[in-house]
């Protein structure tokens, strides 16, 4: 299934800096970055466990925000893009 | 139907720091903001036309972006936060 992660990190201090982008790491591993704070995550039920929990260990909840939406598994016709472009799609393959 | 409105736009310039004002001024006539470039819109089918082609004249295409998630009428149980909110969901009531 498709979860879309979108996160607002506190930047004020290196802490905050450093959890920022930790926060993307761990997204990383799941998906693909289309905005500054927005990631597109192709995970299975449990993963998505993981990934929230990760995530939960990192932030910091008094000054962090983070929102999980879950299109589900049939996602393509509900995302529509506008203007510059960040990554490739996960079902599009890369013409080299 | 519950639209998330996900963006980044430019900001570099004046231009684009007024591009950014407008396109939060545009959105916040249809939802909620919930992060810093996140906001959820509550739109009907033409409602949601007439969004995307209100936030289409503001943005510059070469170096802005724009993301639509349509949630769909039945969303709640698609919605997951963690950490500090910005805002009274929309189905709910503020207590005063």
């Amino acid at each position: 299934m498709m979860v879309v992660v979108t996160y607002d990190v506190n930047t004020e201090t290196p802490a905050g800096r450093r959890r920022l982008r930790n926060v993307a790491k761990i997204c990383m591993k799941y998906g693909q970055r289309v905005q500054n704070s927005v990631f597109e995550c192709s995970v299975t039920p449990s993963d998505y466990l993981v990934l929230k929990h990760d995530l939960a260990a990192i932030v910091d909840e008094t000054c962090d925000s983070l929102r999980y939406y879950n299109l589900g598994s049939r996602y393509s016709s509900k995302i529509e893009h506008y203007g510059v472009r960040r990554h490739v799609p996960i079902d599009e393959v890369m013409m080299l």
